[in-house]
């Protein structure tokens, strides 16, 4: 095959074509020149997309539930493409394939795009990762752009936060997640999806959202709970007609272009943070002074803020009080 | 009172005056610039404490676990520090006060000295406050500091990232943690609590949490799986056995000092990337030029990189490849 250049790669990510997306996505992930270089080219084309985060713990079956609702927005018309991030552990091997086998009814369909992210080997940060490949999805033409993360705190639910539709994932039993709504750990979804709806604790799970739900009283949108069986399909075409309800009232009050904004805004600066991050602990790796004041630290010679301070002198050339308190 | 000066605030939190730790704790709180000059100077004395982190999710008893541990490790004569991080939420206002019911039996107790923080309002990151309070407890001569934190999240247990040994709290039934341990989104903690081990699926959860471990043979420390059932006291010796063999483990291995050299090298990088993070918001947020960068990101004009980059430039002085390949 003759190597892609940035010229085939633009037009064949505009024509849909599956190798030049995983192209694309895979330079990506290697944080390649070319990648920013066609993402930069085609974001005037994007935002055509409408994309949906399915976020839950690990095991409530998401990955069946996002290859049903796959089968029903392709039954639909409607074309896809879909982000799946997983955490990164060589525990998790076994579960993501299991994952990934539940994703192969559209292998082979062309008007659907899967691809899996690991967690780590981003070096620009999985949520700059995240961004862009959505990005190149939604330049495709993809209809539907899916972004499917595990787990519900705040940095997994952080990863779906440039969803228009986030949909929480829960099962009953999984009394956590009910917690983490509870505590306000976890962000309110716009739709949550009660799976394996045959299990005996179902309704009490629905009734338990729905009082914690019942809480924030204030929301132009109340979230509303469906009971889904993904494996029959049960409760899909509702669950979806509930995603579409939501776009519909992001729509019609205006508030979609602000939420997009927003996110594109929230996303610039994670993506800076990040950043800023590893340019830190690079610099503090390569410096033999700034490796100096760690050990004075560890030795309890120098406290940690003034180190702090010191290290946001020389890497950032940032200079104010240790604390904080001049920016307040 | 008489106005708290640096020279009575210093000797008040030597000499473990509780008015003096609460007023020290509460200009950590706010960034206040003498809380940084009293840390500084009491940070030579630090390192003398025996630090415990409690993490597991809302609404498994942690803080009857920890009132539990309290009154036993004070029956042994140790003197002890809690620091309690609570999410901030209008939602868990009520669960929050229950938590605090919970410790309340020691507030009397001139030995044992209870503070909760909240996750806002802290001007320097929660990360840093939580440090900055540990040093001062630390300094006050406590033999003990509990750090006790929700959530199993990776944000979560980032906060008892300076303790000493970690203890998981788990209850039965809490299907979400077995899972996010089994998928290596929960760190491996040193110690685990099965809490209210009276339930009926108590034994198979130490059976499921147990065979999740075995996945892991390499670590030097097997991390012991104890029931435990609070309300009651029981199994809070054998609780604070494993921490003590834990401890010991940590000591005659060696690896005490390695563990916690790398804490507070860890810390600092926290710290100085939060700063970095809220220097960029702030300076961001004050400056037009920038403000119009996001906006020609929002109107799909200038592509999120190509922002992160010329914000990178103007707010860290950062040159080079915008997604970071030159660093590679």
């Amino acid at each position: 095959m003759a190597a892609w250049t940035h010229d085939t790669l633009v037009a064949g990510v505009r024509a849909g074509d599956r190798r030049a997306l995983a192209r694309a996505i895979t330079l990506i992930e290697n944080a390649d020149p070319l990648a920013y270089e066609i993402v930069r080219e085609l974001y005037p084309e994007t935002g055509r997309s409408y994309v949906v985060g399915m976020t839950g713990p690990p095991g409530v079956g998401k990955s069946s539930l996002l290859s049903a609702l796959i089968r029903h927005v392709r039954g639909e018309g409607a074309s896809a493409g879909v982000i799946s991030v997983d955490p990164s552990s060589p525990f998790t091997r076994g579960a993501l394939l299991g994952d990934r086998i539940r994703l192969a009814d559209h292998f082979l369909d062309p008007a659907v795009f899967i691809r899996s992210m690991g967690t780590r080997g981003h070096l620009g940060g999985l949520a700059e990762a995240t961004l862009q490949a959505a990005l190149v999805l939604d330049a495709a033409g993809k209809d539907i752009v899916f972004i499917e993360t595990v787990g519900t705190g705040q940095s997994e639910i952080g990863i779906v936060t440039i969803a228009d539709t986030v949909v929480l994932v829960l099962m009953p039993g999984s009394g956590d997640s009910i917690q983490a709504l509870k505590a306000g750990i976890m962000e309110i979804p716009d739709v949550i999806a009660v799976n394996k709806c045959d299990h005996p604790a179902a309704k009490t799970m629905v009734n338990e959202v729905s009082s914690i739900l019942a809480l924030d009283p204030d929301r132009s949108w109340r979230p509303p709970i469906l009971l889904t069986e993904a494996v029959r399909g049960e409760g899909i075409a509702e669950l979806w007609e509930k995603v579409g309800e939501h776009q519909q009232h992001l729509e019609e009050s205006g508030l979609l272009a602000g939420r997009r904004a927003e996110h594109l805004a929230g996303e610039v600066f994670a993506v800076a943070s990040a950043r800023a991050k590893t340019h830190l602990e690079r610099t503090v790796a390569g410096n033999e002074e700034l490796a100096r004041l760690l050990e004075a630290v560890q030795r309890r010679e120098l406290d940690p803020l003034t180190a702090v301070r010191e290290i946001m002198e020389k890497v950032f050339h940032i200079y104010g009080d240790p604390n904080g308190t001049d920016t307040r």
